[in-house]
């Protein structure tokens, strides 16, 4: 070992002990009679120091050292008289002995400190000296704990952790797949896995009736900045159990990594229907770290000829809306920009109805030639709004509305401070649409995936009305993200056949597509189903056009290596 | 759940309970009077009993359930008249009140059992079918603890779980690599990793001194029944270590997963030289469970005419040999074959010379022509032989004779029972040779990678004797398997820069293949040294070709996706 202790493990009662350390140059700082470094590893920084007048040899060589070069120093721990409180090993430093240069660095193209001064472009070119850098090194070892945690409880909780395969076969569904030519089957490719979804299936088939993984994926899809092509999920199946099993069992689960690693104690969990969360919160992943419920307003305006609600009214739609508290001061400015914001294409509103109760007692409404202060302020009434409240309504064709309005919602929480990110709020949100249509295709297809199974109460709208037809699908969401989706499974093949019906798959398309998977439906498969989860702290990620810029990858191969795979690559 | 316990599960204390289990049917069996399931999970096997005079419509029920059918049983837990001391459920059975039939099966195509009449072939193409087998169960159960017990050890050692990326960058290198094709840089390619080498190396650069990974690889080679394309590997890595402290750590690995998994305890583990381990065992990953170690003839023999022993000794080879207790009753023919073993083309031996010391006390040789019985005898006792043993030597080139008579070694052990499936015997082998020369291309090089560190004190021969050169690298071995295998890397640019010289690398070249490596190498990159072991269980293999027959992978792709990747298949 090159090293008696680390350099984050030394404190006051090490006094008087000769260690030896090793680790990178953070700081050299020469005071004329003294001069200091300070040494770096992953567990912490300890400050060493050199006197000019006991050994002025050892001073001078210590002067020489530069910034990350690697450094083994040997000497005595001493009580320092100017301490450091902000860091654990502030109270003491090191009267050294003997330094070892065990490697120098040339100067790095940026600091490596909290903080740097180095581009984006930079630190990921140079990602070895980017990781060296504390926020980096925590987020890694947070997701080594999360890793540990993760694989503990579910180990504990009887789950085997099966490796499935790689180099799989290419399924034209979902998203784009990434191909591997084969050089012994020229012509022919090998598909890398979106998920491990069909194998966990066969698992259960087998008979391994919990089975987890911790799994690299892949999809080649076009680089959005939170998407990377390939990244890993927490995989889980079950058989034998009921919807209401794998919502405990994983409650269970995000409740131990949390208090594992965060030391964070979730109380209760909450559950809503798909229906109910769009209706409170207009999304189905709703942030529930604050109110701001959806207030509906059909009623209480009731018969009206201002055109923005009465339009949306006559043709069966909504007026709806949030009350923000404490946001009656807001300027025209503040008002425009949330005009602005519902009317954002992809958004859709025409427009936004704001109400405010000022601290004064007055009240205004961008809408008030319509309606009088008294019809007005039994809106705010209907919010519960008190003074120095606003209120802001959209109205239109209801889904569409929903989303603009649980959008608005989540830009209000931000605005007012709600979006705290020490809090952390979660629920389940269950009872999904098993189909939704797709416009620009003309036909019903999946929300989830292909396996997943709708309710069996259900079972007759398939064909009749699929976009009534609810699945036993669940998300599990933690202020306000998706971090775990899964179903109950098609285990009766039977409704497998009906479900590829529905989506205009002919049986020899279904059987094409997902041949095998079908056979192996018919050889006693259990009741079954799981989830997954996305992490995605990543050690070497790849920018947003999938290029490693470290690696440089991917690059061109040479002539002899397609030659023996047998492709060509087009001019 | 469907289930309140397993077929695992219940014993003789748990008469008298009301309980539900869920299975697959294993047996079926009518008594008339009565009928019999047995009910089989991952758990175990739980007898069912249905009276055809207490409840005529169950039995009948019962009766027409098939093999392999998902069934649920409700009944109360019965101590056994006729028990069955095999199976660990077998002092109960269940009086069956109520069955539910969850899914029927298809009648498989071979028997789920533990010895099966299912082909090679057809047990991979229904895998999941074949999976349903306890010693396929048992495998992949002993996997799992092995994850579990590696994490374990090393995450409690403080090494850091860092996952590496896998679409990277193709090094024309080692083996062959398989290829990515990029959809949005056309006529470039990723790699996927033969293995994390220089990312763990990178991380080593990055500050993180202990990682590691459980971790797919790939290599596309041609297949033979011990190789799959893709593997995992138990990964890890050290900063500011020496080479016997990661031989430490590591002893302290496989004893924790030995003890852990299969309840054995290493008592001492050995070290040898590369050296030794070829001069004893003629072998650098010998099998320790017996000793049978090379006695060297070449002084004892003396001047000879005995053409093989002659020319071998005249032309600075060996002649060496092994002793076999209590095979001196060994026929011509058993005779005949051990000749024809070490005659094999890839042993290249011209013969083999026989000596035995029968139970009368008579001593006969193969040799006894040229050689009296006084002769034969010092023989014999040089090798501490004793009435009833047999010896047998080999005589030519030093290296060739050791690896054959090492070949031979394993041989007699194997026919004298001395390789026993029950016993474990370890080893270390340790300062493996740098280099070797490749014939076919008439240059040196490596033995083990080329970010392997030449042992220091040999520095010198690099250029002048490459032969000569030890590396600090080293295996460890089991029962003659090599299970693990590492090396101290080079921290050091300028010994880099030598070793690529070695081996013929222009700068140039050297930049071209490993440039970032290179590049990073410079910016204060700690001593550090690490090892990969291999894991072999695979849930979902491929076949020799490198086919997955359960899925059909590789397969075509179509059109559209090859244009996207811009690349054409050539006919």
């Amino acid at each position: 070992m090159y090293r008696t202790h680390t350099c984050g493990e030394l404190r006051i009662n090490h006094t008087g002990n000769n260690v030896t350390l090793a680790g990178w140059l953070q700081y050299n700082r020469n005071f004329g009679g003294l001069t200091f470094i300070d040494l770096r590893d992953r567990y912490g920084i300890t400050q060493a120091v050199f006197n000019m007048d006991t050994n002025a040899t050892l001073c001078e060589e210590a002067r020489k050292l530069g910034r990350e070069f690697v450094v083994q120093i040997e000497g005595k721990v001493s009580e320092r008289s100017n301490k450091n409180p902000n860091i654990p090993t502030g109270d003491i430093e090191i009267i050294v002995d003997k330094i070892t240069l065990l490697n120098d660095s040339k100067l790095p193209p940026f600091t490596i400190e909290e903080e740097t001064d180095g581009g984006e472009e930079q630190r990921m070119q140079y990602r070895y000296l980017d990781l060296r850098r504390k926020p980096m090194r925590n987020a890694i070892l947070l997701r080594h704990q999360l890793l540990q945690a993760s694989r503990n409880y579910l180990a504990g909780k009887g789950f085997l952790e099966i490796e499935t395969p790689f180099l799989i076969k290419s399924t034209p569904e979902g998203a784009r797949d990434f191909v591997v030519p084969s050089r012994i089957h020229n012509g022919e490719f090998y598909a890398l896995p979106q998920s491990p979804q069909t194998f966990k299936q066969i698992l259960m088939m087998s008979g391994f009736d919990k089975y987890f993984q911790i799994v690299k994926c892949f999809r080649d899809e076009d680089f959005r900045a939170d998407r990377q092509p390939e990244f890993t999920q927490v995989d889980c199946e079950m058989s034998f159990i009921h919807q209401e099993d794998i919502l405990e069992m994983f409650t269970g689960y995000v409740k131990h990594i949390f208090k594992e690693v965060k030391g964070y104690e979730f109380s209760e969990i909450p559950t809503l229907t798909y229906t109910e969360a769009m209706h409170r919160f207009g999304s189905d992943k709703p942030d529930m770290r604050f109110g701001m419920e959806f207030v509906y307003m059909n009623e209480i305006i009731g018969a009206t000829e201002f055109p923005p609600f009465a339009e949306a009214i006559n043709s069966g739609g909504i007026v709806a809306g949030i009350c923000a508290k404490d946001s009656a001061n807001y300027t025209r400015k503040q008002l425009d920009e949330l005009v602005e914001f519902v009317k954002e294409p992809h958004r859709g509103m025409k427009g936004l109805v704001w109400a405010r109760w000022a601290e004064d007692g007055s009240i205004k409404s961008s809408a008030d030639k319509f309606f009088d202060e008294g019809k007005i302020k039994s809106w705010l009434e209907a919010f519960g709004a008190k003074q120095g409240d606003l209120i802001l309504l959209l109205a239109g064709d209801k889904k569409k509305t929903q989303k603009a309005l649980g959008d608005l919602r989540l830009e209000m929480g931000q605005r007012l401070g709600l979006r705290d990110r020490n809090k952390f709020a979660a629920l389940w949100v269950v009872d999904f649409p098993m189909f939704s249509f797709d416009e620009e295709n003309n036909n019903w297809t999946f929300e989830h995936h292909p396996f997943t199974s709708p309710k069996a109460e259900h079972m007759h709208l398939i064909h009749s009305n699929p976009g009534e037809v609810l699945a036993n699908a669940y998300d599990f969401v933690i202020n306000g993200s998706e971090c775990c989706s899964g179903s109950i499974r098609i285990h009766d093949s039977a409704v497998q056949a009906s479900i590829f019906k529905a989506i205009g798959l002919t049986d020899e398309q279904a059987k094409n597509k997902f041949g095998f998977f079908l056979e192996a439906l018919q050889y006693g498969t259990p009741p079954h189903g799981g989830s997954d989860s996305i992490r995605d702290v990543i050690a070497f990620p790849k920018i947003n056009s999938g290029r490693d810029i470290m690696l440089d990858a991917p690059s061109a191969i040479d002539d002899v290596q397609l030659k023996e795979l047998g492709i060509v690559v087009k001019a």
